[in-house]
Order: C-alpha cells, then structure tokens, then sequence
C-alpha cells in the first residue's frame, strides 16, 4: 500500500517508522512530517544518533544489559554490590528497577522467559551465564524479578533448579498490592498474593 | 532526568525519540529497545532513511508539497490536471487526499491557517505563491480544502478575498455528514451544516 505520494526516500521512512512499538502507519506519517519540519532540529540528531547506537551499543557478555562498553557500566562499576545478582527478563526491566533507585547490586538478563507456547527453551536464555555468575567468589544472594504471569514462574521455578548446586540464596521480588492501589480494583490473583504473603507489624 | 542507566548514546535516542509526535518517554524506551534487538533489520536501515530524507526532501518551490525533486512528481506529472489547484493546509491533508484517490488536479500547501491566537499571519503563509498561480494561463478553479474549523474558515475568507483579482472559480469542498456516520452520534454544527447544504434527489 501506499502511504503517501512524496516518493520513495519518504514512503521508506514511514514503513520503517510504522515498525517501531507504538506507531502504526497514521502516526508513521504525522512523525515524518514532524521530522521534516524539523530537518536541523530532530531529524539529523536523530539520524546521527541511531547511526551511533547501532555502531556502538551491543549486549554485555556478562550481564546482557545493553551499553557502548563491554562490561557495561553497571557490571565495571566498583560502587555496586558485587554480593548481589538481580535476574530479570528484559533489558527495559532492568530500567525499570534502576528508575527505581532502590536496588545497588549487579543485574543479569535472561532475554526472555521459558515459554513452550512459544517455544523458548533454557538454552535460548543466559540461564547457563547465571549458574556461573552465581558460584563466582563473593556472590551470597540472587534476587529474582521476573513478572507476574505463567511464564515468568515456570522461569523462576526452573532457575531455582539450576541454582541448587551454588552457595547462594535464592530470593524472589514480593508480590502484593502495588502502591497506591485500590483493593476494589484489584484482581483475584494479586489479593490472594498479599493476603498470603502478609506481615506482621 | 535520566531515562535508563545505559550510557548517553541510549539516552540520546530516547530523548529524540520521545520528541515525535505520538510518543512519549517510556514509548521511545520500548522503540529504542525493539530497534536494538532489530538493529541490522530495522535500525540500521532507518538511519540511513532518515539521512537519505534529510538531505534529499524539501518542499516544493511551487506547491509546498514536500519531494526529492523540486517541482515536486504531482507538479511535474502532465498527467495532472492543470486547471484546477486544491489548497490545503498541511502536506498530511495532501497524502490524505491522494490516498482518496478522487482528485486528479494540482495542489497548493499553504504551511499553516491564519491564526490570531498563535500570532499566524498572512505573510507567514504560502497565500503569495497561490495568487500568483491562480492568474497562470489554464488555471480555473481554485479549490479550498481546509480544516473545517474557525481558522480553516477566517483563512478560506482571506483567499477568496485574495482570489478576487483573479479570473478563477473558488470552491470549497463540502461540509455534511461522513459516509458511515450515524446522526445520533454526530454534533451540531455537522448537522447544521448538512442540513443547509442539503441537495435534491
């Protein structure tokens, strides 16, 4: 189908926009015309910077976040926690908890969960990078913080296993009512989970 | 603020990507994750469409459309009608009536509506260009196709004032109900507007 009728160098650009997560092909058009309204301004910073990042950015061997240095800066930077290994699914889940400020430690992501739906299995996760990190000098806890859903138990059940052999704990982010959430608004699963993991104050 | 803690060649990306419309900060942490993991499928090549766009594209010198060539395909194809040029306000109101399909004729791009509000005026916009096309040798009719709002209104006066000196037809195209509209469902001032334009059978 055709998008427009500017030519090739703009019909390209809108399919390729309409690629990205959260655009479809009537927010494709609107951002190309952004763009060249502002050729200076965005559109040759942006060509700059995507130019960049695919040059420079690539996975960490050791912990799978992304960064322009290997190790990454979290994993070199003698300030963190070295005692502690947070395992998450995805790189934009690391972000997420470093937003959050609250954890110092060192991450590892798996790229994924298991999935026999959709056919991931171990080994296409960094789940054998995991149980080495975890016998490494110094390492006494592995926090996992995988999702809420099916995939992400089954994942932290078979991780459990895998780390029977290692001299570390094992520990899982809490379930429960999120903050500033409503118990009427709530579903079933999330009010069982923080009824049974209650606290005594 | 800091979007993730990948390095500034991630943030970057993310700051300039949240700048288009229809994204906002955490929508272009998930873009410049998915173009990460597409990099050869999908970043690198939208790098090179955006260089590509930003040094080939300029608007039309005729029409404001926006082309690698200039004039632009539509004022270059003998293909088109000559006689009659339709003004729109944007080059988007121009895909849009290119992907309809139902005119065949040339088009004028004033860039913008007049507007007191946002300090928009006559000179600022492409209405020179237009009156000096509508006095070309061939050209009859002058079609207004503008938002179908208080400054798409004032700036349809202002060009029909414009266009008195010229020997053309001005016509606007039609307010009424959308095909597949429901009375119920639309507002006043369509109603109204379609019930005064109302036509025999």
């Amino acid at each position: 189908m055709s998008h427009s009728s500017a030519g090739p160098e703009i019909e390209r650009l809108i399919t390729l926009l309409a690629r990205l997560p959260g655009l479809g092909p009537r927010s494709a058009r609107r951002a190309v015309l952004h763009l060249i309204r502002k050729k200076a301004a965005l559109m040759v910073p942006l060509a700059e910077a995507l130019d960049i990042a695919a040059r420079q950015i690539n996975p960490c061997s050791q912990c799978g976040n992304i960064d322009a240095s290997d190790p990454c800066t979290i994993c070199a930077s003698p300030g963190r926690d070295q005692s502690r290994i947070c395992v998450v699914e995805q790189v934009g889940d690391l972000w997420a908890l470093e937003r959050a400020g609250a954890y110092r430690g060192r991450y590892h992501v798996l790229g994924g969960v298991l999935s026999a739906l959709d056919g991931v299995r171990p080994d296409d996760l960094r789940i054998g990078g995991l149980v080495a990190r975890a016998s490494e000098e110094g390492v006494s806890e592995i926090i996992l913080a995988l999702n809420a859903n099916v995939d992400g138990q089954t994942t932290g059940h078979y991780i459990f296993d895998a780390l029977k052999g290692a001299d570390v704990q094992v520990t899982s982010i809490a379930r429960g009512v999120p903050v500033g959430g409503e118990l009427d608004y709530l579903d079933d699963g999330t009010l069982t989970a923080a009824l049974v993991a209650r606290k005594q104050l």
